[in-house]
């Protein structure tokens, strides 16, 4: 089973992830330096989804210098579709890929000084995998194929956590502060209406009571305690990094520190 | 200045090196479990220009079961051209490329508990880098950037060898026993008619001469010794496999062994 | 509702479509010069999951050459999975990439003189607009703003051939002579056992009643009557192809006309 | 010989193009709605080295819901690099690729009810094409297979446009007001100094010469006429609007109507 520290240290604290490195050529999206500047670990893609050689190089830079976390943003080969489709797999290619895009990223890391200490799976496999055992267990096979001690991120409350745990992996479970969440602990549909929280105060709310292990409120109502070791916070738009900065200010104010989760 | 093991041991060695692992999602080409019970080095394509990630770690595998060394075959982002296509490249490009190519090779081979030792480009890089001395200090200082010991095979006789080495790195220098050479030890342009040896007996002798230390024939008649480490040989069709084979058994006939060079 | 004219004319007559034009780049697959001597209709790949624009031109130029009917063989965006893995798209993406891939084939055939008169999507694309009537209403949409003269091949007895007709599209109804049915007229999924019929003469038997509108039996014994304007037949291999000689030939023995259904 | 109407005509009137539909995916480039307010002709990206298949078709449809003339934008297959790369082709690829990229936005067109009517290479193809008659000649013919009666649009005073005429396509000659010409007529390089002009008023002056066939001033001081159907304008960011914008209004001041050549 997978445990989080952060509802019983003395002084809560919480990692802070987002998705970079997400230009690809010409092609530039996201301010990458600004959210480095928020952030304790990176995600960073890995040239399938999005990214390119260069721009994984210079992220994993950018990230190093400022003591941020590398992780490999691994994704779905769909670059026209941002790995945002989900995509039936044979699990040998799906690990293949895996194993592929992490080495790439850890090369582009030593290049710099830096290393790979992480892998999130980006989009549709993100998703996929939260619940989809054989493409699952192909990601898993794919990080123990390439260094096993390299930390999976998944789905909070999701059942890879488990997978990957059992297998040897140790884990870090992801929660959503601008999510609403049903009873079970699983994210409320983006279909189904409420599934996104877009006030400031209940964003920031809710990830305080990721980083203390205080109960959130479901969408039906009821008390919920989500284990999170690292929310994932995003930087694509201005109002996105004012959201980001406020989340990081009421932290502050409740005595949680953003840090890198052991 | 490079200098060559092959001419001076007790025993002449030379390596022979073929391009493997050039299959893509549903397109097969070559024979690569044949090719790799007759060489020692297999060049292996990286999914820019050839290959993909499950293509890669299967033939890491073979190669690592026969105990043939594994080199990344670094090549242009080309797949529909094959990475044949001269290009003209920004050098942070190629450099990061490089990198990404030989990173994503190293985490396919380590999945099978290889390694890679080497690196040679493909086709235009190749071609391009041999004289070329922006690209090839691109892909010189990718290489650097990804691991210093791996070594970089390229064209005997070009200045690209000279360029790594002064940059700390070792080199394998490669000759072709089909081609005709100028006098100068350039190869002939495959525009000159006499360009390529169909004659089997002129590619063996050739490549006899190669792993001797003894004179060629350059195509306007003079004597002329080219230091090669590596012979490539090639094996995308029945009668190159049977050529190869041919080599092989002449190089045997003279007392020349086939094995990887230090 | 679809009807198809082979059951009633008095000399009973039946297309035979094939996948052509899947080489790319540097890869060669099937024998698309064998295989175009013996069917009428040739599903020509349009470069997203196979294929590319001079493979394109020159199987256009061969399928003109002898009177072979031009079809475009539209498929995922998916070269690395050859469009066989099942994608999600939003419509106005599949919309846009139906057009896209017709109006490039319609310029392949118009540089050799020829035209393009129906569209077969491909692989997981054909068996997914089967019946998800999102993606199929897409697919539909876009032959019907690039050219709604062109006719639509799909599965005979799915409702995509309802949906195109009820558009105002033609249809042409495809049967496979190597696939077991369901009673329903649904072919039986490949994880079942006895799916496929290896049996040459089961085969010819299955392409015979297809084209003169006699019943096959189904898996579980019933006879079943399937509506078929065209049989597609493989060769990718010299297997496939002796496969598809007898089945031609067992249908001439019967007085089956092969030829382009109206 | 190539000949402008331009400094001919009662009124004189120029044509404005710019580089259009050059999104891809979930990445935007450009500000092609404000662009569109501003020219007369749109160079629409087929996809090669940017755009895609649905940025195909809106980009089509505000074009044409301005009468703004729609140019296929053809460029080298390298989405990485946006077709800023010099390649070698093999010529017969490049005509079949050009064929296919007409082809794919003439659907595109098609189905908003709008036509191609000329061809705008791009980038490094634009610039081969101009001095190189072997890739010219394969852009050429494949216009010519696709639809003769397109126009194509390439750099004023350059070979490019005789050897189309000689072939019986119309063209288009396109000057660029910021960039400083030798005494020759050619483009001075952008390696050396004083190659683009930066001083707007100096831009809309250069605007207006081409316009009204008045003598510009070559960078070693010497009075040359360019004759131009079409001037360059660029929409990428606010400055490059507010320049163009300013060039309008210029030409207006001095009676110079921006419209569509015949």
């Amino acid at each position: 089973m997978h445990t989080s520290p952060s509802g019983t240290s003395a002084t809560p604290t919480i990692d802070l992830n987002s998705d970079l490195g997400e230009s690809f050529g010409a092609w530039t999206i996201g301010n990458d330096s600004a959210v480095l500047d928020l952030v304790t670990s990176a995600n960073i893609a890995c040239g399938f989804h999005a990214g390119d050689p260069l721009v994984m190089i210079r992220t994993c830079d950018l990230a190093q210098k400022r003591g941020v976390r590398i992780g490999a943003h691994v994704g779905y080969r769909d670059l026209a579709g941002f790995g945002r489709r989900n995509m039936d797999y044979h699990p040998d290619d799906l690990r293949a890929e895996t194993i592929y895009q992490i080495g790439a990223l850890q090369a582009a890391a030593r290049s710099v000084g830096a290393q790979v200490t992480y892998v999130k799976p980006h989009g549709a496999l993100y998703n996929r995998i939260a619940h989809d055992k054989t493409q699952a267990m192909a990601v898993i096979e794919g990080i123990l194929a390439t260094d096993p001690t390299l930390k999976l991120m998944g789905l909070a409350g999701s059942p890879i956590l488990d997978w990957a745990s059992a297998e040897g992996l140790s884990t870090l479970a992801e929660a959503f502060a601008d999510r609403a969440y049903n009873a079970d602990g699983t994210l409320v549909s983006r279909s189904q209406p409420g599934a996104v929280h877009h006030d400031p105060d209940v964003v920031a709310g809710q990830a305080i009571a990721f980083a203390t292990g205080a109960p959130i409120t479901s969408i039906d109502g009821q008390e919920l305690v989500v284990q999170a070791d690292s929310l994932c916070v995003h930087g694509d738009n201005p109002e996105a990094i004012s959201l980001s900065r406020r989340i990081i200010e009421q932290l502050g104010h409740v005595g949680v520190a953003v840090q890198v989760q052991p």
